[in-house]
């Protein structure tokens, strides 16, 4: 395994604009070297290539197999940023060839590769990181930090969603191969669960103590694709023909084994402005990201929201102030560069990373199983235990496990 | 029946705080005299007529059987703020006795006594009128007005919610025999859904040309009111061992006959700031209650809110226009006021009143529904139809049976 003092060689799988996105990020990390960048299209590969040479002086390997790329002697992790249906048999065929393994979100197709992922990382032993950002935002870790900290009192629910006009980007669907395009066509999920719920999952402690148990989805009829299409394009555009099957609003409620609910909404296709819409509630308080609000009993002015400002100063989380002291980089305002150091440590610590495979599988299988609640009018589908039982005392080994660095540890 | 000229005797059945607060309302109504309080409680009736004796200078008479009380030639028409679980048999003895109903809001206990007050309004002919006053709010009517207009385009989803921390109030419950204590000590669902799903049915049309066909509910666990009594009683007290029921926090959706969703939340055991949290989402824009902000394509800058305030001003229904210009009295902002002018000229006139008996079974029903569907593991209940099939075409009655008089008839 790589030691701590080495630069560690990365292959960027999938270098559309989220592997550039990130691939800007590792560039400016003095530990870290793009080797490889890999994709189906040979201009994706010529822009990471070039982003890479214009800013590090040197031009990275470009090999459109993956199996290839994994079996690299001058790739020691892997990044997997290609469309959502790709990143699993590509996890599984790194960590096969002992390759470290960070994974971008996305929702699963079905249970059944989220069991395999489990399973080769349980037989490999090679670690597994999903990448989900949202997981290191600011707000999101000062309220973890809130929570942990007792100020909500005992937690009862939680909400979030991906709230996102993505209209413009998806009905370029065919032109840029955007993937979310053909999945809107065919499916209708939650289809993307994991920037608002893995923020939640660390409120709750799912995995360690706690888990999901049930879902149940719902989902709106699909008209603000094909009404947005037909307004731009015009009626007579091949895609204006097009009965997508995604409904425009999915909402999720979930259910915790401690008896905690989580509600989620999944809004991409009609007009609105940006809101992952957290919420968090407990027996002593709420925050609200709407509202920009947070009001605890006792300390808050009877029945009067304040600003969530107020305590942010108070409660900022130990890793963001360090971040602020030494420099907030990277995109979404800074979470990317931190989700990227915290899979980039472990790999040089060969130690478990803060957000692991049973994370990744138990998030993502959301989908697959809002799908099939949808399907089957609404009804309630049951969370497979993808730790197989390992949930009930992981809690207490938290600590060693999760002691990337003095940091990191504190992290979750 | 009674004339328009002539003043209206009415009967106010339940003069708990509720009660009290409609009597406040109906002695300001020069058409309308309060000739009878009944409650099952003497010093409850005696605060009843001692406030109407000191605004309007008589004593009403004081009757603790509500049979008697439908059944005196001085009550021209009843109006019912018992607790939840009366309502019903005293609207639909009302009704057997020839007296028009204006019935308080609250959530059914089955789907039965919704068919039985639908089937004695159907056998009877006499007018019955839920008086569900969030449909007369300023903000709500706006909305509608806006949804009306096309400003949001094809309505997809709505969301709302009664989110009030009662726990002070409940937790008083046997001492000041408030009816939610022994409703959340043994029930489980959404116990009080019409204040926000009221409004929604309206902008979505439900039973004229539209319909609600299934929900799904789910409840979080119940700590809040425990957590509440024993902080501010103290453990010993007889109180603290109550093990409640009642979620905490109940989440609802359901789907509608064309493709619509709604999102219902109750929340009434934490601590928070109180919201009915609306929000309304079309192909061309969004409410939003707790941001009091829209956001129309085309209209708002670029994927920023607007100020509610903006819309307020060139959307304002032509009811609350007409309010303002005479003066808005009432409790709740006047929604107290409008609800109850509704009724009163629906009576009057003997008109079809705005929120009629097929609103009310199938806004309540809601409640039996979802402690069904928790019961059962959050698993999805049909809607009863309660018009048996009249929803299909009782769109195109509107205009001759919502006639109450130039401005409530476009009211909804």
């Amino acid at each position: 395994m790589v030691k701590e003092s080495k630069i560690i060689n990365v292959a960027v799988i999938g270098v559309s604009q989220r592997g550039l996105g990130l691939i800007d990020c590792l560039n400016n990390m003095d530990d870290v070297r793009v080797t490889v960048v890999c994709d189906l299209y040979e201009d994706r590969m010529e822009n990471a290539s070039n982003a890479i040479l214009e800013k590090c002086g040197y031009k990275p390997s470009c090999c459109k197999d993956y199996r290839e790329v994994v079996q690299r002697k001058d790739v020691d992790c892997v990044i997997i940023s290609t469309a959502w249906s790709a990143h699993i048999n590509i996890a599984i065929a790194s960590m096969k060839a002992g390759k470290p393994v960070g994974m971008e979100v996305g929702g699963a197709y079905s249970i059944q590769e989220c069991w395999d992922l489990v399973k080769v990382k349980e037989e490999t032993g090679v670690e597994f990181m999903m990448l989900e950002n949202c997981c290191y935002g600011r707000e999101e870790l000062t309220v973890l930090n809130m929570v942990k900290q007792g100020l909500f009192g005992e937690i009862i629910h939680c909400q979030g969603g991906y709230q996102h006009d993505l209209r413009s980007e998806i009905a370029m669907g065919l032109e840029n191969r955007h993937y979310r395009f053909r999945n809107y066509q065919h499916r209708n999920g939650e289809v993307y669960p994991t920037h608002e719920l893995g923020p939640i999952a660390k409120y709750l402690d799912i995995n360690r103590g706690n888990r999901f148990l049930t879902l149940t989805s719902m989902a709106s009829k699909a008209r603000g694709l094909r009404e947005w299409i037909i307004r731009n394009k015009g009626p007579e555009h091949e895609h204006a023909k097009i009965e997508f099957t995604q409904g425009d609003i999915v909402t999720t409620m979930i259910k915790c084994a401690h008896g905690e609910t989580i509600l989620l909404i999944h809004d991409t296709t009609l007009p609105r402005v940006y809101s992952r819409g957290g919420r968090v509630q407990g027996t002593k308080g709420i925050w609200m990201e709407d509202k920009s609000a947070v009001y605890i009993e006792g300390i808050s002015p009877y029945e009067t929201w304040e600003p969530f400002e107020n305590y942010l100063e108070k409660y900022e989380h130990p890793l963001w102030v360090e971040f602020r002291k030494t420099g907030v980089q990277g995109g979404h305002g800074g979470m990317d560069f931190l989700v990227l150091r915290a899979f980039v440590e472990s790999v040089k610590n060969n130690t478990p990373p803060p957000i692991d495979v049973y994370d990744a599988a138990t998030w993502m299988t959301v989908t697959c199983l809002s799908e099939e609640s949808i399907a089957m009018g609404s009804i309630p589908v049951a969370f497979p235990d993808f730790t197989n039982g390992k949930w009930i005392n992981r809690e207490e080994e938290k600590p060693s496990k999760y002691a990337l660095s003095k940091v990191f540890y504190e992290c979750f």
